[in-house]
């Protein structure tokens, strides 16, 4: 049952598109970022100033085509999505290192900054193509588990990518002090010394990247981080398990695929 | 009638404060002011970073609370005017001096950067109220009179106002390079040499704020520039001429009076 016309749906599509690159085009900004996907970033281009209000068109543009479709349902979750997100960037940034709740909060931020914007597309969609509740249900959590894969991968991917295919700088989020799960697993399981390395690594400028990598190596932080991605991978899949076949659940579970083998 | 709960109300109110902040929270990093109203703006105490997110997640808000008060007419007004006052900023900063336009221009930047929330906020409240559409309509534009006066007298205090008052500095506007009613009206008035001055002002960094002012005070560009402000408040206050006296309508009358006298 569809409820929606086609004009709707890409408009509500095209809306999150724009709320996705608007924190694209701010975080380039607070980042300080050069390149994104191999192609210098638009502040690179064009300056921040330029970023910062194309940024705010896209978001204020995304909002007044969302209400112009009228449905107060995929208002509310996306609305609720993009407040979320920017929460998550704003927790990043201001979360001191703590050893006891490191790994509770990259959770927590990561589920913010990123999930939930997978997790709202997933239910909006759901919810305009006239989905039962339960199934609503099983689509927000297939959207909030790929997305905690997703942003995990990501983080892995600054430790090992290929530069040229991802086209950012590998070692960006250490650089700038990103506590990520691949250094929270050197961490945990680090000797005494180790661990001051780290904490130093987390809140001062002085990076030395090489020995982190020798760390993460040494405790295979990688291969223990891309578990835990596969985790979410598998429930996502589980989340959408009882669906019947179609070409959709397919490119659903391609998507899935596609995240884990990525290589930037 | 009221169609409204004050809560609701309350909230559509805190949400126009939210949308309104986040763009002097955002315009102060583009413009990178260290003052407002006399205090240290945002960027200059937490920084950049803090002041683009927070912005990002006042904007956000405002949309989640606009969306939760659930009237798509009000959601509606205030999309849209969040969207064309960004509009506004954008032409602002990429207009390029043009002396067949420069007028028209200048207009139609204030109309969408400033009056557009005006209009919106007028014609939000009267529509919570219950109002007739024709009553409606006059509120709106009562609102974007008003906010064009209030541009045009802001405009007028870069080249006037006392520093401690306004609490910004004097000529802000004119070393940016921004173009304002004020050096508009020196401009059209100006001999060839005059123009010359003003062409390179509006288009470098070399700025002679002193040389600037002599001009203006030449062809008594304050004075005209306030007669076309105080057009605006007269339209304003015609616009709700025919309601009947009240509590209400004498505080907007004051706003009005109060925007023609404010010393900064």
């Amino acid at each position: 049952m569809l409820n929606y016309s086609g004009e709707s749906r890409v408009n509500i599509a095209a809306s999150v598109e724009f709320i996705h690159n608007a924190t694209l085009l701010h975080d380039d900004v607070l980042d300080e970022s050069k390149a994104r996907h191999g192609v210098a970033t638009a502040n690179k281009i064009w300056g921040n100033k330029s970023s910062i209000l194309v940024g705010d068109l896209l978001l204020t543009l995304a909002f007044r085509w969302l209400i112009e479709c009228g449905n107060l349902s995929v208002l509310s979750i996306l609305s609720k999505a993009s407040n979320l997100l920017v929460k998550g960037e704003i927790k990043q940034m201001t979360t001191r290192f703590d050893p006891n709740t490191i790994r509770k909060n990259y959770f927590n931020i990561i589920g913010e900054k990123t999930a939930s914007l997978f997790s709202a597309c997933s239910e909006a969609a759901s919810v305009v193509s006239g989905a039962t509740s339960d199934e609503t249900e099983r689509l927000r959590n297939f959207g909030f588990n790929f997305g905690m894969a997703f942003q995990i991968i990501d983080d892995v991917l600054d430790y090992t990518a290929n530069q040229g295919t991802l086209g950012k700088q590998l070692g960006k989020d250490f650089f700038e002090g990103k506590v990520t799960l691949p250094s929270i697993i050197a961490y945990e399981k680090g000797s005494p010394s180790e661990q001051k390395f780290w904490e130093k690594s987390f809140s001062s400028a002085r990076h030395n990247f090489d020995q982190a990598l020798q760390y993460i190596n040494h405790h295979n932080a990688i291969h223990v981080s891309m578990e835990e991605a596969k985790h979410y991978i598998n429930m996502a899949q589980s989340n959408i398990d009882t669906f019947s076949d179609s070409l959709y659940k397919t490119a659903l579970i391609d998507f899935l695929n596609a995240s884990i083998e990525r290589q930037g």
